[in-house]
């Protein structure tokens, strides 16, 4: 067991009311003039922007809006935001949408109080002291960036996707309607899930098995995930379970399911070289890595496997056969994503199978040009995340 | 399924080194002058006491020391604490012990900026605005204070025990080192473990059966304490099981564990009138009271104690016979409080049957003279008060 840290201080207004505590919120948090950030056209056509906008004019606020932010979002637009919030003396960032105009946000956030380039954060140069305050209007369950600390941003200048983790950034508060994601596609939905899941499973997959209270918390949440993302692909409306679905999305990632244990986080990474090359669905690109990265490495604890086949997946533990039954439980993920329109492997995603060239550039990318490992599961070198393209390719 | 509110903002800092950053963390939390509130002998024995001090002095803090306090945490001593702070000029208070002296600290904290009388919280008459920053080290895992918005004191005139709640005095943090529990004696424990599982079971008891991942993350809760508490009443220093139950005293009173669904806490109020009379300890009230209850109201809604005889008490379910399984997961608990040293009845508690008067007594203060009711599963009024101590005897 490790020794933890666990700290989410953000404030969760959840509900079908909740939009309506908008303007009270921010000015709790110390907002007088705030950058409105969105993506595109859901939020301004379901009318949820002009609802939010107003709302803040109405409570005495002055806004600040900008738009266009793309899933895998680009240093660009947050260069444009930290020139913009300087210029018109914003003081909070309030993002409304979901995970990549959250991570704008927060880049942005960084961006505004820093003397130098914001990238410095990503690279790895510098760490940041201080941010404006941000908080979200959630639409899309997904990445749980709307109550942790992480934000990934690409910079377009070499397709380079790169996170950057500090409490500093953890939203003010998070306010959730489950309702506004009564019009996602079944795709996104299913991706999101998928993230969610996996934000989970990154914590789950560990070598600490003492901390029997994480793995409970832990597969309470890949149970329920599981279970309702059948319901809300049969009917989008379905204010039930989108809810269970939008709050699971951010305790999945809030750190509650990785107190005391080390977590891996290799698929995250290998997905986002993935993701940088070919700009695909984040959570559909994990879907089509995971059974290969779980392929590749299940012997470093194969007891492990079997926890998750049986306790997660309900695939019978043959108690003579761990080997097989941590098999079977990977096998199982596999129909769950076929299942809710996943992939399994990158020819899935992407309808062609990846060349030896690009299966190379992605290693040398996520290895930093070998310099690094990833994974707390198993280290991962070069070799290694080549393996893992190929068997997944 | 209710819109709610989730804010648990404290930090947590779990492990065998976290003392070591206590001085840090009140500092980083705005603290100069530090109250050190605590119990008794426990505290000074283990040396921690001296161990906090000598850190928080080490990392340049004033301190002033204030213990003796006492189980059922007293008005007299808030007042004494009060009066301390104001004329030392204690800006942070640092409660080193577990929930009552935690309580004691909160209510100091709204005390010392309010020009009034502190008991006007509690009595319903006033709501604090502010108050001063709240953190502890935590000794005793049992109340969940150290990341809760309510605590309770007991008021010496009238011996009236009263809880009152408010999100401004959640702590900054809470340090929580296993090993300081290792001293803890049996009774001590289970009752400890048998109060925080209360807290899950008071927000468990609900008619609002649509929030399924809240069932799910209670369920985890309470099955890992039901299974961790044998452990370290076998072996004290069984540092992984300390551990669990440590953490999930937290978790199961932060508030997570009740999202989305109307709350009970009947028991809890009837087990104040019983402190409050008999000073008896707070869990093993608990656990004399439940059963009583669960069988007074269980057929408001059967399938919810058929959902906790088997996903928590694994009573095997018997399909043709709800009724019956709810009542097996009754007496599941009741044979798990007996094997942890718990009593299951008042006259087992006490050590002998409650008068007639007694129990027309603690219902007329219970239900303020039968002026409200209590609890969310089934509203109880002062008569079903008395039938319940009654059941109970």
């Amino acid at each position: 067991m490790k020794d933890f840290n666990y700290y989410a201080p953000t404030q969760v207004v959840f509900g079908e009311q909740s939009e309506e505590k908008v303007a009270d919120l921010v000015k709790h948090y110390g907002g007088h003039k705030v950058l409105v950030h969105y993506g595109g056209k859901s939020a301004v056509r379901s009318g949820l922007l002009d609802k939010i906008c107003n709302l803040l004019r109405e409570g005495g606020l002055e806004i600040v809006l900008l738009g266009g932010v793309v899933p895998n979002p680009r240093l660009s637009k947050v260069h444009e935001g930290i020139e913009l919030c300087r210029r018109e003396g914003v003081d909070f960032l309030l993002a409304v949408g979901g995970g990549s105009v959250i991570d704008s946000a927060k880049a942005i956030a960084y961006g505004v109080p820093y003397a130098g380039e914001v990238w410095d954060f990503y690279s790895g140069k510098a760490e940041a002291v201080t941010c404006l305050p941000v908080a979200s209007v959630l639409t899309i369950p997904a990445a749980g960036s709307e109550m942790s600390e992480a934000s990934v941003i690409t910079n377009e200048d070499g397709d380079i996707k790169v996170g950057y983790s500090n409490d500093i950034s953890r939203p003010k508060f998070a306010i959730m309607n489950p309702r506004r994601t009564f019009t996602l596609p079944p795709y996104q939905t299913a991706a999101g899930v998928t993230d969610m899941m996996m934000h989970t499973m990154e914590r789950y997959f560990t070598h600490d098995t003492d901390m029997t209270f994480t793995d409970a918390l832990a597969e309470a949440v890949l149970r329920t995930m599981k279970d309702c993302v059948f319901a809300v692909l049969k009917d989008p409306e379905d204010y039930r379970n989108r809810a269970q679905i939008m709050w699971g999305g951010s305790i999945a990632h809030n750190g509650l399911t990785g107190c005391g244990v080390e977590e891996d986080w290799s698929t995250h990474s290998l997905e986002h070289e993935l993701s940088a090359m070919f700009d695909v669905t984040h959570g559909a690109g994990l879907a089509a890595i995971w059974p290969s990265w779980a392929r590749y490495v299940y012997k470093e604890e194969i007891s492990r496997f079997v926890q998750f086949a049986v306790n997660v997946m309900d695939v019978p533990n043959d108690f003579s056969d761990p080997e097989g039954t941590a098999l079977r439980g990977i096998e199982a993920i596999e129909h769950f994503y076929h299942a809710i329109g996943m992939p399994i492997n990158i020819h899935e995603l992407l309808g062609r199978e990846i060349t030896e060239e690009e299966i190379r550039e992605m290693a040398r990318k996520c290895s930093h040009d070998g310099a690094i490992r990833i994974g707390g599961f198993k280290r991962l070198a070069r070799e290694d995340m080549e393996a893992i393209y190929r068997m997944a390719k």
